[in-house]
């Protein structure tokens, strides 16, 4: 194998498919990244087996070849060198490669390519097309919310389920359920619904672009495909029954207060300042006209801040983890949120200003 | 105690003297910030009993008095407060503070200023101004290579003596030695050698701006004082006696090279990724024209680079653990860098291009 290549492209396509890299590999072979040339391109592969991601860069091929080389090295080896033409050569003799740019020169030792897991090929399932702008914009809206807690596997990813006239994804960690739909009509497909791990969830966050370029998405069984911007990445899905989330989300409320987005977000992060450090715990009382949040840790002192709000129903308080409410706040776009309550010891609502588009479920906590 | 300040200028105030606060906290009190109003400011101090700092902002004062807020929670909440105008109030007969801005409100618990230790008095010392630019350089340029070894504390400091043309500012942790002077007359204090402490060097170097306006200093027996841009830094100074640098820095040598910094520096870096995690060796060949460094971690592999030099003397050979080189490399300014070796086993010197006002002296490692 011969190539040459630009250095900024290289390390680009590094970065990518780097995510995919095992962080614990158990088997040595994949804490490496795969690179084989394919007619004008070299492709790019890593893969934990749980989430495989591949990315091609364009080379002016010598010698067509494949090897792999150890990830971290090498992309750290890649990213200091000049930003200038990097010759990489791979004799399959002895597993090693030898990168050239400018002056400067490295052999790194790898393995062959044979031992390299393939990434599991997906012909025919579910396939449709999204906006990667707003794809991007649901997983960031909803990944806070996944639970970590792997006895409960099923609560580890997030449910895309494909309804009626919309695409749904929703996550819960039990103590507050992120919910957000987009319009989509895709009937031959409605009901169909599936978990999707979350590391993939975060990966294809981070490399989606804020366009309206389109995802290409593939579901078979067990596996979901994302093609987009020329990356190619392939996750296992989660074995498993997502709660029947619809129950949670109440259908209605004693209390309806609009309330300015940023306003609720400064004011939650300053009270939480003053908020015990294990649970957090900040207080909401809904007057007629303003929301007044409270926080207490007796040895350090009190915050207090009020924001005016307009309010439907009966006045009421609650207590809230604050981290949990700044979750929301940071993500719903809209310039008011709606919190809905009914009763202190009753879920929160909050909702952005549209049509049920985002709704946020927050448990309340005891306050003293 | 009742004071009408900008949101803005006290964070910066409190920003600035947070930087003394005591870490560790044996004594409570020192975890606290005193604010102090005296005519038309509020007075910040914060001091650790090593280093304290006092910076004045401009308030108005509606009522005299002073407080200790807790450092911590305090810096966080002026933090988080809106742009806008606060009222500070407290009452000396609770000793708790209250903050209002907006629609915010804090109450702080905190302590009596009666208990705040003084910074020292200092009256009558040594004194000297020196350019904020000038005295930043300078102490970003051996400040690296302060020994953390507490069983050596005269080695924990920096050695600051006044020469008969010079000031001289020289650390070494005994693996390197780094060495800065400038031109100074002032023959008067010719002889006067003092060691500050690490930390105080490392926050003044933060607090100072990149620019001509002068720093005054103030040298007693055991304390120095600082003044420049508001700020008032008084340090304890370290007891022992700084080794005898002179004899350490070589006076002839068998090999000198003049290389471009910027290339040694990027080639360091990129020999070092393949350099042994615990020892950090690159080996380094000097030959007629050119550098060749060499790195090697027999499991991952070897980098190679060659870089054009001008050599005067003879060929030769030695290794160094990358980030002493490095250190060095970062903090001179000069296009060019001079390295003077006497063999393999002999300290290394890196000068900048001058007529000796920047010299590193670094200890050669075994290669094999």
């Amino acid at each position: 194998m011969r190539i040459e290549l630009n250095k900024k492209d290289f390390y680009e396509g590094i970065q990518t498919v780097n995510r995919a890299v095992s962080s614990k590999a158990t088997l040595p072979i994949l804490s490496g990244i795969l690179l084989k040339t394919e007619e004008d391109r070299i492709k790019l592969v890593a893969t934990d087996l749980e989430i495989g991601i591949k990315f091609y860069v364009d080379a002016n091929i010598i010698k067509e070849g494949s090897i792999v080389l150890p990830a971290k090295y090498f992309t750290s080896i890649v990213r200091e060198l000049p930003d200038d033409k990097i010759i990489l050569t791979a004799e399959p003799s002895n597993n090693t490669a030898q990168i050239k740019c400018g002056q400067a020169q490295f052999n790194i030792h790898g393995s062959s390519s044979d031992e390299f897991p393939l990434l599991p090929k997906m012909n025919s399932g579910i396939n449709f097309t999204i906006s990667q702008g707003i794809f991007k914009e649901m997983i960031d809206q909803v990944k806070f919310a996944i639970s970590e807690d792997i006895s409960k596997p099923f609560l580890t990813g997030g449910l895309l389920k494909f309804e009626e006239e919309h695409l749904v994804l929703v996550t819960t960690d039990t103590y507050r359920l992120s919910y957000r739909r987009i319009k989509f009509n895709e009937i031959d497909i409605t009901g169909k619904r599936v978990i999707i791990p979350n590391k993939t969830l975060n990966e294809i966050s981070k490399l989606l672009n804020n366009n309206e370029n389109l995802v290409k998405v593939l579901i078979t069984d067990n596996q979901i495909l994302f093609e987009f911007s020329g990356v190619t990445i392939v996750s296992r899905l989660i074995d498993g029954q997502f709660p029947s989330y619809k129950q949670v989300i109440p259908n209605k409320n004693n209390t309806k207060a609009i309330i300015n987005r940023i306003e609720l977000l400064n004011a939650t992060k300053r009270a939480s300042l003053l908020a015990k450090k294990d649970s957090n715990i900040i207080k909401i009382n809904l007057e007629e006209n303003q929301l007044v949040i409270t926080s207490n840790v007796p040895e350090i002192g009190q915050a207090y801040e009020r924001i005016p709000i307009s309010l439907t129903g009966q006045e009421t308080e609650i207590a809230f983890n604050a981290t949990y409410m700044m979750d929301c706040l940071k993500v719903i776009s809209s310039e008011e949120v709606i919190l809905e309550l009914s009763g202190s010891l009753s879920p929160g609502v909050i909702k952005d200003n549209s049509e049920d588009e985002y709704i946020y479920i927050i448990m309340p906590v005891r306050s003293n």
